[in-house]
């Protein structure tokens, strides 16, 4: 909390900042304030005037975030300070009538949807700069083949584009999954204890009203102890940040010098050491991963706080407000900064390749001993590969093919020139081009 | 783990060890082995006569369980020996296409959708018996007015039907929740690195027909590496053990002796203490807590899971599958204890009644401050109100009628007998009816 | 992080804010930017003359954290952009030897070490209070006599000073634990790798005289790898939150209107309601809960944080910096608002004796029973007290005597003479005294 | 929970499931129901022969663990059915005073204290060779100079000897916590609500008569709602699963193809691949990742457990349970896996010295960079390097002396035997050897 100005930068945006900042929370509950007034006009509650009196006064320019926050202390939320001071403003005529049949949570939770909802379009206006990323890869690596790697060792080959469509397949996903959280974001108001006593029966018509002057959904009935929207919301904004903590940490490891297979997007500064010259660390992906990590963190917060007692929970309420705000900023910075990473990704297409060449009797390992299987039985198959690898001079095709050919049982039903085909990388790819199509094909119809 | 005997019954149901126990693995994986030799078949890349061996081997009696998870500990994962002795079961001549093209994680990945589905009916079944308790309870209890509860303080009248509408509301959302993730889990083959390059260009019509064979969704590519599918189950498990921790935790709190609104069933034994002969203790509400946390705790573990190294995560996969299971297990747990806990509460609804008859004075103080309002000026009639509650001789309706009319301010503005029906407090149940019907409703629209 | 000043009143104080925000941190960075240069002159390094320019240099007033902070993006930590300024400030002749032979860790680490025990001193001073509070509370309600709970029920008599003192001992645990941790935080000093290479010979030498120039402990070796340093703090100020929420948890439960033993220190405006004039809300205990769910969360971080890649972690190190700060913030914010809660705690003896009186069927039935085994055999004189509990017209003593007088069973083995003694409640408080004594003393063995 | 068999053996061991297991949690209650009668004949509160009737009867053998564990369901707690069975078992003389002044959490408390100390043995002795594993490679690797790896990019070099003491530093740290947290866990003995008043003023006699039949501390005063022990030995398990995970992720890091300078051992089928002939999968670091994972996931439980309701916490308390259990063996796991990683390591010196060859250029930039300083000014000097760097055809020694003497600016101040000099990693390792001596040196103190 109290170091904004010293770290925040590394893991999240100034845009994100501002919305989920103080400011974008005082405004938000001043739109609810404003709103609820206009509410109520409509469904004869209050005059017309006395709600634009009140809709007048909620402007952020009167009132003092700092003061409030001080004043929050001892009721144990920024509603009743604002509420007083928002009285104020007001003045004589419309006074009493501010904040009419609400109560704290009501303004508060209505606030935290607002916010999300603003944050989030950021957020996905991220997502959806890394989602095209990616595709472009995805598209244009789509014959780099590059070696796959499971457990951090070689396994068969890949492409480049098909990684990054299983990337692509993921952001999709997370936006899906933010979108529909956001979407199930609706307005909260319920009065002191849910039942909206204070408004007689006019209470469902001032709901819906209050939601379409703020454009939101309606719930079902009020929300204040059944938290599965904002548990929901913050488990996709888990998934968001865990969908780009993937890709950024896939670009670490392949930036490793020993691999250098890719790197982050490297002007001046980023990266540097101020004593090692050479060095290129993969800043963004550290700070996407603290982003990340922290994210979840504050996840697992959202899940606790769907139990708390009765009416109005204890704890489980107020430990989502800065969480709620953080979790936004972290997330969103996540994305932001994943989506320069692959926006700016330095493919190296040659080390891919050299790689793939040098090890192309291990990548292709599987390959010969599935072809040997039919002729030999495949555990036999098998072992003979294998001796043939631990006997080989290097992990190159050649000799692979030659301590193969060395071996009776192999030279009796295979020749050189079909094992030579066979180690060929780019005769080994499977489906990948298929995979790449699909998952572009989905990109393409959820960005119309 | 290793205490299922002596502590498990506590949480969980025998039903749900049963769906997630190392039998139910194993079956599912037998079950994906079979189902691959089947898609295989049709597919054409094996004959029909080597998959009906193979699918013919896959019964669980061949295996013994606990030489498989023995033997798991070198390879690092149960897949390794299950096919080492699916291929002793089948035969000579089936045995080389045993596994033909998959992967472990493609098995294992697969077994833990079928496990997570076949539990998730369980689960289910668990959340539909809640919800129907819920709705009887919200039905027969609308007119049953009770002290509605904020910040464990006593606020203004509710119903208890209200109050089960509220827990209906999140048992149908937990439940739209869970029904969206299990229906999301497609099969997995992407066989070494996704490309299922073993499998030529027939890779794309095996999934499909894999899929087929075991009633799963295919996915657009194989996502061995991409695990927003499983953290958005987890993610749904936890909204369903948070919400019956709510309506548990709910029920604890109204069993408190100095409270004594409701009760969780008691047959003999039920809450008892071997050394108070009087206790009745929550052991319902602290069985779903309990469930609960440790839910909550592995939910967190999914998040983390959606980061993790290039084709295959190092640690990240490895973690899912006993949490998996454990999270399934704990989650139905606290779905049965609650809706057992539901089902049979015993609702006291004369205390309910006494309650509000003794703290009348309290519960409808906000009532008489807004009546005031217009008379007096708001701030006028709520400091006027407070200090006749402050000045009563109790909490009751009597003694705040009695305390306000000494107040010339407020003499002078109503009288008595006005006073004395504003005291009602059924006459101050705003919106509860609605709320009801509306959460009725929807439920019913799920039901059908 | 971007809600300062709406939210972060309710859950910490200012001179925590203070301790732990920005200027803290620059403050801190800099100290330790000083304190190398001075070391590094004492072990002959570079010159006297030179370290005096730099350490005269190390103001925070020539820095502006806004700048560092935007500038920390790039290079992915703050010291890059701080060394930067901090040449310039200092000037030609010394420039060069600005941060020699140190990395950005180095300084980092260090500053961490220096915030922690400077807000760790904050914090202790917190704990001091409570724990004063809590003896006070501990001896003067020695024989305050009330109703022990177990699992929200009532069980048997305890004394509100045995509850105070229960609270006292882990207080106690807890400030030992934070010492503990706060005693081995280490300066950290390494250089890029940790051989302190660019020093040569003389490594040893300055980190001692660097860890001599801050007044803090020397390690065996640089721990820039191993974080068992600052997960064992992050561990301690987990104890301390969670030992501070028990408290004000339990304070919460008794304010409850149907129990009614004790309040937070109510001044104006307390815990009020903006619409419910009678409103007593635990406003404290909702503060301290949420700072300690929140710290909780921080708290897992550092535990992920152990393990990271070689010489340098990627993100396990980032992730530290703002969560230590919020930590030590919500720490020390739960700390002192339970310290504020018990140290004007009003406790309602009346109303526990009242309770007491009440409830002596109940609380006293244990000590029946067994007083009734050595005669009527232990299973026979439970259920007899069982029954006659059930049979009782009400819960108080007199109802319970008669009850069981009753019954022949009981009536041949007992009088009611010698049953209503049974039912003191003073006569049956086991060892309460002793422990409040034996606490008492160790708190007062700490305090010397 | 239900998959003991199929997937625990991958991240513990026999020995740990055995020493956490239903019939250790069995043995241990027994061992408490035991050591408290014979406490109680010490003190006078029963006969002797009543005590060793009981202490006869509290054998394993007559106690069905299934059969207890599902009438635990009912009380929430499988100590009520123990106590009945043990009445059985004992019969009618001493049956009355089986359990007596106890109550469930007293037992369950102390049985696991031993539980976890019993455990906690099995895991000092793995984390003993875990220790001397590393000691041995400290020592004999003193010399083996390795590329030192930040942000995984290249540094400056060290030695494995030094990473290894590193290791061994954080390892020590472990143990030293663990045994800290393990020490500190006394008997908990306080009857229903922590008074002991069914003994009289013989409570404190008993306790420590109890605590002396168990070898186990006496507390200040009962810790049934004091959670600060549980928690502070679920932190110190956390630490020594984290110190494992760093390790063995360190190796596995080591392990991959590109990098290749260290393998965990490979006997037949560690790591193998059933498709990939040639796979040698880091599988120690992956089961000890995941089980560090969960465990540090179960830590966290902790924390929350230490707030809870007055007497006894109705969710908290039984959260401990089946966690501590499984919290030890995963902890266990990790650190046996790690021994058996750190002992049998294959360390390819030859791998090392061959990439310190090929990156000298880079590894050696800051000493060359550093050396120029004085004669070009610092940053020169730094700019002057890293252009050279730039310049260079490979990161060879060579290349760079090379590319810098082809520098003017560098040409003039020095030359190139000088830098040639500096280009010897042997010469740039600084205190390495000092920080092995002092780990070594402490190690050696640990183990007397």
């Amino acid at each position: 909390m109290p170091t904004d100005h010293l770290f925040s930068h590394i893991v999240t945006t100034d845009e994100l900042l501002a919305a989920t900042g103080d400011s974008a929370w005082l405004a938000a509950m001043l739109d609810a304030e404003a709103a609820l007034a206009r509410a109520e006009a409509h469904a004869g509650v209050i005059s017309a005037e006395v709600a634009s009196a009140i809709a007048a006064g909620c402007k952020s320019e009167a009132f003092d975030v700092e003061e409030i926050g001080r004043q929050a202390r001892d009721g144990g939320n920024p509603v009743i300070p604002l509420v007083s001071r928002l009285r104020e403003v007001v003045g004589p005529g419309a006074r009493d009538f501010v904040h009419w049949g609400a109560t704290s949570q009501d303004i508060l939770d209505t606030a935290a949807v607002l916010v999300a909802r603003r944050s989030g379009r950021v957020i996905d206006a991220g997502l959806l700069r890394l989602a095209d990323s990616c595709a472009t890869l995805a598209d244009s690596h789509r014959s780099t083949v590059m070696a796959g790697r499971t457990l951090l060792q070689p396994a068969v080959p890949i492409t480049f584009g098909m990684k990054a469509a299983g990337w692509l397949g993921g952001v999709i996903d997370a936006r899906q999954a933010l979108a529909a959280a956001l979407d199930g974001l609706a307005v909260q108001l319920g009065g002191a204890a849910g039942t909206l006593a204070s408004l007689g029966s006019r209470g469902p018509e001032v709901v819906s009203a209050f939601a379409g002057e703020l454009g939101l959904p309606e719930p079902v009935m009020p929300w204040h102890t059944a938290r599965e929207r904002t548990a929901s919301l913050a488990a996709a904004l888990g998934l968001v940040a865990g969908t780009s903590a993937k890709i950024a940490g896939d670009v670490a490891l392949l930036m490793q010098h020993e691999v250098g297979e890719a790197f982050e997007p490297g002007g001046p500064g980023q990266g540097g050491s101020s004593t090692m010259p050479h060095k290129s660390n993969p800043v963004g992906a550290a700070a996407v991963g603290a982003a990340t990590r922290r994210a979840h963190a504050l996840v697992c917060l959202f899940f606790e706080s769907l139990s708390g007692e009765h009416e109005r929970h204890v704890t489980s309420w107020p430990v989502e407000w800065q969480s709620l705000g953080e979790l936004l900023a972290l997330t969103g910075g996540a994305v932001a900064r994943t989506a320069e990473t692959v926006g700016g990704l330095e493919v190296v297409a040659g080390a891919m390749a050299e790689r793939v060449r040098a090890l192309a009797g291990l990548l292709l390992a599987e390959r010969v001993s599935l072809a040997l299987a039919p002729r030999m039985g495949r555990s036999e198959a098998a072992a003979a590969v294998a001796e043939a690898g631990r006997r080989a001079t290097d992990t190159s095709a050649g000799a692979l093919v030659a301590s193969l050919m060395s071996d009776p049982r192999a030279a009796e039903v295979i020749q050189a020139p079909e094992l030579e085909d066979l180690m060929d990388p780019a005769g080994y790819l499977g489906s990948s081009e298929v995979w790449i199509d699909r998952v572009l094909a989905r990109h393409a119809e959820m960005s119309r």
